[in-house]
Parts: C-alpha cells; structure tokens; sequence
C-alpha cells in the first residue's frame, strides 16, 4: 500500500516517451534512461555533479553481474523520480529494511542522469580479459602531475549529475548501497557548479578563475563532431571489446587551483594566461565569447594577441591535429588545505572516443607550455570506459559480461 | 567603463527597500543586508551552505577592524549580486588587480546572506577582553565525541546560504581574499542540502537518514519564540558586551552520519530511533507531522509509542524545561572516508541566545540516551557569537571594536 502511495505520488514524473536530451528544468520531464547512448555525456550539462570511484571487493563474476543488473533496474527508476526499488523507504513494513533510503522522497527528478563506467583495472579480473578496449590503459604520467593514488582510479565510476545536488547524491548513495559486499568507495567528488555547456542552448558558465570555460566545447547538436570525436565507432572496438561501440572515454581530473595565488594577479595576466577576456570570454583581439579565433592576430607591439602559451592556443583543435573533447567539468571546494587556504577547484570530466589520440595529446601540450600551470595541479586521475546506452530490455550486467 | 557596464547589469538586483526574510526564488529580490539581526537566521534557510572558520594571523587590532569594515562593504555589495568592489572583476583594466574573483558575473544573488560570528578565543587577542560576552566560552565535552581539532573552534566565521551554491562559494572566498594576511582558513564545510526550514511557508526538507528534520523547529512567524529562545537580550549581555544585544550565538557540529549502518536497519528501528514515521514524519502514534506529539500514548503492548531513546522525545521543549533553538543545518557529502565508505552526515548549525543553557543541556540529554548515537558521531565542534544586525552606516569593525 505505500508502494503503490510512493509511486503515485511519483506519478508526475513517470517515464517519458520523450527521446530526452532536452532540458526541462527541475520540475520538467525526465531525462531518458535507454537510447543508443548513455545519459549524461551530451544531456545539457546540469548544474551539479556526485561522482565515485569504486573498487570491485567481491571475486565473483556472479556478484558483479547481478550488481550491475540489479543498478540498472535502480538506475532507471531513479532516473523517473522514484525510489531505487518498488516499495522503496517504507513499502516493505516496518520489519523490512528500506529499499531505497528516502531523502529524496518529495524531490523531483531533477534532470537526473546517471552514467556508468569501467576502469582498465576491472578487466584484469573477472574473466573479461577477452573484452578490454584496446584504447583502455592507464594514462601516461604528465609533466607537473601530483597525483594521489587515494583519489585516482578505480574499477567503476558512477557520474550522477541533477540540478538538484541531493538528487544527485541519492542516487550514488543508492547505488552503493545496493553494491554492499561487492563494491568499496575510493574515492568520491561532488561538484557544486557546472564549468561546461554541452549544448548550443546553454550559456558558458565560470570557473573558480573567473573565466567562462569551454566556449568551444563539443556540443550535442554537433553530430558530425559527436561521431567523430565522442562517440566510439564499430571499427574501433573489434572482437571482444565490440560491446563499446555506441560508448565513450571519460577522463576525470581532479585539478587543484590556487586560487590565492590567482586573485593577486593583473587583469592582463590572467587574460593572457586564458587567451580570452574575462568579462565577455572573446578570444583576445575579437569582440565576442563566439567570434573565430584568430592565431596569427598581433598587438600593437608585434607580439600575439594571443599569447603562445595561452589557454585557448594550446587546447585549441588548430594547434592539436583537428583534436577535439566534449568537456563536462565542475567546480569543487573541499574544504580546507590544512595550510590556511580553501581546498578549491576544477574536477574535469571529459568524453571522447579516444583518450590516448584524444586527451593524451591535448594534455601534453598543456603540460608542457600552459601558463595556467603556475596556478594548478593536477591531483587525481582516472580514465573509464561508459558503455553505449541500453535498449530496452537491456542491463549494464549482460551488456558487460556477453 | 567597465565598473559602469557590471553595475549596469546588475541593475536588476539592486538594493530593494524590502524589509527582507521573503524568499524570492533564485530570481527574486535579493535578502536586505542591514537590519535589527543580520541575515542568515530567519531568513528562509536556502538551499546550500558554505561555512568557514578562520584563524586570525595578524596581531594588529587596526587590520583586524579594517578588514571587518572592508568585509562589510564587500558583503553588503555581494548580497544584492553586485561584485565585492566597485570596479570588480575588470574594472580596474589590464594592470589593475581585480577586486571580484568573477565566478558569480553572470549569476543572480540567489537569496545570499552572509552572517559573521566571533570565536571566545577572539577575545584573549586584540584587547577584546573587555567585550567578551559572558556567554561565549567553549562548550564542554560530551559523551562520545571524537571531535577533530582541524574542524573545530576558529576565530571568526563566515555563514553564506545561497539557493546557487557557486554564489555562496563566491562570497566566502572574496572574504577570504581581502583577508589576505589577516586571517587564514582554518576548515570550510560546504553543505549540499539544507535539513531545516526557518519559515511556516518551507517544507520540511529530510536529513541523509531519510526523515523530515526539525519539523518543531522555531519559526521566524514566531516572534515570540525568537525573543525568547534565538536573539540575545540587553540584560543578558551588560558592560562591555552590549555590541551583542539582538546578536545570536551559533553552534556547529560536523556530525557524521554512518549511513551503511543505518541503511540496514529494518524501518521500525529507523522510526524508533527518530519517534517519527518516515514518510509523513510524523509523531509515532499520531497521523500527520504537525500534530501534537503525545510523548504519554502507548502501543497496544504497552511500551511508549514514541520511545524513551528517541531523538525526538530527547531534543523536545518539553523534556527540557522549556528549551528551544532554531536549528539551520545542512546535508554534506565530503569524498571518501578510505574505508570504502562516503564521508556523509549533517553539518548540524543552530542559533540560540545562550549556547550553555540551551544547546548543552540538550545535546547532554542526547548524548547520553539518544539511539541516534549508534549511527553518528560529532566530529567538529564550534561556537561563534553572531553580532546583531547592522544599521544604516554600521560596520562590522566599529561594532565590534566600539
């Protein structure tokens, strides 16, 4: 009888036949959960993000899979505004232990979306050696990087990103419960404000800098740009590793600014360091945030307008081969550094079809040349491969494990 | 020009003549700064939360009082969505150092308050003796705390609430920038959630455990009880400490939650612990959650339907001789514990007109019997006294100062 209270009350939010992708605000539709691509990747960024690493506890292949079925089923339902189970905080009785764990009980869902990947290390187990991406190894050490183990890798990550962060957070909360005894937290971030737009739709957002971020990010209704940069083609993943066709690489970087540092600098370095003004987010010698960005455009004193060592310029698809990444990051503070300063940054998260031809290189060139590396420091890592979406009837466990 | 060209866009957010403590959505009105109390007790709680406590670094008195009159200045501007100073961002052109760290140019003021509040350790230093509130000494210890000194005391501390967490990130850090060299971080807690309403017109939002919080909790409808529980009275604070009169003391408690634990109790266990039901929340043995609670009705084995160890028959007025507080806590969610576990619970703030009246009995009652402490623990702990609201022309250094 509460099942059936519980899941009236979420008769608002039931499923849509929508084909999602659109962003209805947080008393809208949903977002869809089944289609030929995960949620979460060109969804319109959404305003907050609870992502987790796991590390896979139990040595049974059967545990694992009836897991990752067992998520899928709560995955769904959460992703409609109800609650991970049918029944959920109190529709078993008062001797039943709660199937889902309530404090998201009066919320909607938020524009919910729920995004699941795999790291390298989980097919070294399991019997899945047969079907690892070739493209799925460890990153490259970088210059500059400070990487804690303690908050890099992982054999699963989940991505809930809401614009409600409590949704958000139930729903990785739920997950994990569900997972006791097959999987342990490593490592865990929430992000507070979103640093990208993924849609033409969206206004570019900040970072903690100041800057607007991502102006030339990869868009959803690019899908000449989708198809060659994001989304992982048949020819990519032969034999074994043919379930990742449809899917996608996330690279996370948990990157520490200086804040302080930063906001003891001049307007001009911080515009230089970036290669774009501050207030309107212009390529520096344009006017506007979307105006082409010209390489060759000089200063009255000879030198770039750009500087050779900016942001823009490094990152930029001219300077890398055509190489491009859909950007999905967030702004994070953790508390404090111990030192007398806020533990403040950007956790990046981005998707591509490559990591290796794709970030690899990008990062190489930031590494090596970007004036922005005087104020950061990349602290955590981790590269996972998400899956392709799932058709009806289909589940994380079997789309895994064949 | 660019200062005129910020000032100008933000014209939609000027100062309204608005008594303040309406809740105008993220779009609305923006919360008035300067009144009887400062914001950020009654105000409507909004939606997220970044809390800091800092060290002061310096020994002078004279930067002490400068830079609480420059936080006034600044907090005043950030709470109608201006930038921190005139000039801003990029007003001060390219050799210039900006003035706004920029992140929050294009967002609404979102229902910001910022509330300060001093540290009894404050005034050992400064030549404050003097003005050193009788009331305001460090609680004592209480049964099971495991409190860490990292997350706990602090000189001063900046409340911000927000319904856009990045606005109240962007105000915490802007003070914490024109603090430069004067004071330092000491911890921050962000929280994602808030777990109390302040106003008849809010919902009652639930905790991490899933249950309605603070349902009975004092009101800003209610003057009354705000007089008698909330502001500090003239004759509670005489001599040297009548700066106080209409202030508020605040008590934080970083509470874990150990949410596995609890997400395998049975859901009867659950709502004994609390002595309300889970979904309604409301009173075990009555029918919605504002009825009266009963704390004589027996179930029909005859043991007492709300529970001789639970929270709510604990924390209640009425096994307390009276005592009440308004309670404005958070939901917080800080990455890993490393054992596998999320680091969630509540970020639990209270205001009150004497800490070691109200909250000390209280928390001893609950320390000692409560069934809630089988699945949490007080981690951090602080006490700040929160000056009274500022009049037109009023800074927070003359008023502390004198």
């Amino acid at each position: 009888m509460y099942a059936a209270t519980r899941d009236s009350a979420h008769a608002a939010a039931a499923p849509s036949p929508d084909s999602g992708g659109g962003q209805g605000g947080p008393v809208g539709a949903p977002i869809a959960f089944r289609g030929a691509h995960q949620g979460g990747i060109v969804t319109p960024a959404q305003d907050r993000m609870h992502f987790v690493a796991l590390d896979v506890v139990s040595e049974s292949a059967e545990d694992l899979q009836a897991m990752l079925t067992a998520w899928t089923r709560a995955a769904e339902r959460m992703t409609y505004g109800a609650e991970a189970a049918p029944g959920g905080a109190v529709g078993l009785g008062p001797y039943g232990v709660p199937t889902d764990t309530g404090e998201a009980l009066d919320l909607p869902p938020a524009n919910l979306t729920i995004t699941i990947g795999y790291g390298p290390s989980l097919f070294e187990r399991f019997g899945l050696d047969g079907r690892k991406p070739e493209a799925l190894h460890d990153l490259p050490a970088f210059m500059g990087d400070d990487l804690d183990p303690a908050t890099s890798g992982g054999d699963i990550c989940i991505q809930a990103c809401a614009d409600d962060p409590q949704v958000a957070v139930h729903a990785v909360r739920n997950l994990i419960r569900l997972g006791f005894g097959v999987v342990a937290v490593r490592w865990s971030q929430l992000g507070f404000g979103r640093t990208s737009s993924t849609s033409v739709a969206q206004k570019t957002p900040r970072n903690l800098f100041g800057f607007k971020d991502g102006t030339n990010n990869v868009k959803a209704e690019d899908a000449e740009a989708l198809a060659q940069h994001v989304w992982v083609a048949p020819e990519d993943v032969p034999g074994g590793a043919a379930w990742m066709a449809g899917g996608s690489y996330l690279v996370a970087r948990r990157i520490r600014m200086h804040i302080e540092v930063w906001d003891r600098t001049n307007l001009q370095e911080q515009q230089d360091v970036f290669g774009r003004g501050k207030l309107e987010g212009e390529p520096l010698g344009a006017k506007k945030e979307f105006d082409a960005i010209d390489f060759s455009a000089t200063r009255t004193d000879g030198l770039p307008a750009i500087p050779l060592t900016s942001h823009v310029r490094l990152a930029h698809a001219d300077n890398l081969n055509g190489v491009r990444i859909l950007r999905r990051g967030y702004n994070f503070t953790d508390g404090s550094d111990g030192q007398g300063h806020l533990n403040a940054g950007l956790f990046f998260v981005a998707f591509m079809r490559d990591a290796h031809t794709q970030f690899v290189p990008m990062q190489r060139a930031l590494a090596a040349k970007d004036g922005l590396n005087e104020y950061i420091e990349h602290t955590g890592s981790a590269l996972f491969a998400c899956p392709p979406g799932l058709a009806d009837g289909a589940d994380w466990g079997t789309q895994l494990f064949g």
